[in-house]
């Protein structure tokens, strides 16, 4: 059968998507609609240029990621999800990572008065759920696929930011993600290496109550996530110390003078975890139609 | 509670994704992440600026809808369909209408092989799944927001184009939809009021295999679809009756010369649907971040 591959990857997907939502829907989420257009978006730590158009006199960006959206929605649902489709436009050579998309889709979710051991345990729980359904009804294509999912236990294995830079250096993802036999997670990243929505730890000034989850396998990062800042000032002096300037982050600042709720979340990058699932080379094959840094489309 | 209604109406529009998540699979179908920016996208009948971005020296249109992706994807897969995020840059004066936004979400879905009438079948029995669903699931939230849900049987009454002109003049749209007391189809629209992709009958000259269908109590368009035009020739020679240029549709009609199985499938938009089933007065009132034509957003 033609495109026989492409099938057994699609089916991947969908049961992903589908085992996500129910397994979220179980636990009391709502889910959102996605966001494309915002007057503001997640300004991001590295490299992306801007995606930006201009409609009805105004400046509008192509969502990067939907954090803002889900601070001011858990002032109205204790729990929310949405298929964010996210665009970032990657330097080119992020084209031969097999990690990089310029449009992806995120599982963002965000839960109101939440701490970070919540949603680790929620991101734990909801990736083993996916494993487990994903094994069940994708028998046949992982077969085909010729992927032998391997199986982890929860709690999954914690080691800071600062630990791991020490024991494995500068690329302490790389070595860690292709050494780990589990996923790992990477917890208190410190301030100046992350953007100014994670909440720094009132106790331990410098230090962020955020995380990243890496899959085994060498497959990298899977999630990223943490408490938020949502107190007004606190917000207004992570922009200015981010080196942003707070015009630009106005409206979120008036949101948060009205009172936005603390919270917790995390984004999971579907292609990425396909990729995972499928033991694919690059994120590109989990889609049809892939948008690769530095690559033209055809369709 | 503050947001009552707010949380009211995200539940009925969860619910309904779910709901049209679960009856599309149980019918084997897949579901495709979207596309959001793509070399070449709907060109639509109706006057819509273009929205489009340049990244790595090419431009990108942003989509309006997935036709040609779905036309693309049921090379792979029979029955596909994704969450489809709709870039449609309308006149302002359509903001107030109560049924445009410049960003939607589009249910789309195709299948590979089928006639109108399955489709159709298919429209009526995916419609009436989310109704009894919703009303189900979300019992206290329509109670709360004073909807009381009409029923319906299927199949749903027909009414070509021509006999709908001619009964109830330019706006039989408005009006069918204000006197019906249940969904209505309008089939066979002529050829020069649709798009090149919409496939006209071989019988028929002039005639499309085509449909839209409308909501009762004044609520309007439901979801539009028919068979599509899928042989390299005649998607060259509506392309050109439509006076559109063929080098923009140049990678279509490459694709379509390697091969494009025939297909038919629809597009239901989400927030009429939820607007409908909520019985809200308009389509903002679906979305926390709405994006009304000629309207300042916040966040």
């Amino acid at each position: 059968m033609a495109y026989e591959r492409e099938a057994a990857i699609l089916k991947v997907t969908s049961e992903v998507l589908g085992a996500a939502r129910e397994f979220l829907v179980c636990e009391g989420f709502v889910e959102l609609l996605p966001v494309i257009l915002a007057p503001v978006t997640d300004p991001l730590r590295h490299n992306t240029d801007r995606a930006i158009i201009q409609a009805y006199g105004e400046r509008w960006h192509l969502t990067r990621s939907m954090i803002f959206h889900k601070q001011a929605a858990v002032r109205v649902c204790d729990k929310i999800f949405s298929f964010s489709p996210n665009i970032r436009l990657e330097p080119p050579e992020r084209g031969q990572t097999g990690r990089h998309l310029f449009e992806f889709v995120q599982l963002d979710l965000e839960v109101r008065n939440a701490t970070r051991d919540d949603v680790m345990d929620l991101g734990e729980r909801l990736l083993l759920h996916i494993m487990e359904k994903v094994r069940e009804r994708c028998r046949k294509e992982l077969e085909f696929l010729g992927r032998k999912l391997p199986s982890f236990r929860a709690p999954f294995p914690r080691i800071t930011y600062t630990e791991a830079r020490h024991r494995y250096g500068e690329d302490f993802e790389e070595r860690l993600s292709a050494e780990m036999e589990t996923p790992i997670w990477i917890v208190d990243f410190p301030i100046e290496v992350r953007e100014f929505y994670d909440r720094e730890d009132p106790t331990r000034p410098g230090v962020l109550l955020d995380m990243d989850l890496l899959y085994p396998q060498g497959y990298g990062e899977a999630l990223s996530g943490g408490e938020r800042e949502h107190r007004q000032d606190r917000i207004l002096s992570r922009i200015k110390f981010q080196g942003l300037d707070p015009e630009a982050y106005a409206s979120l600042l008036s949101l948060a003078g009205e009172g936005i709720p603390p919270s917790a979340g995390f984004g999971i990058g579907i292609e990425r975890l396909v990729r995972f699932l499928a033991g694919l080379r690059h994120v590109a094959e989990t889609r049809l139609f892939p948008r690769v840094p530095g690559v033209p489309a055809v369709l």
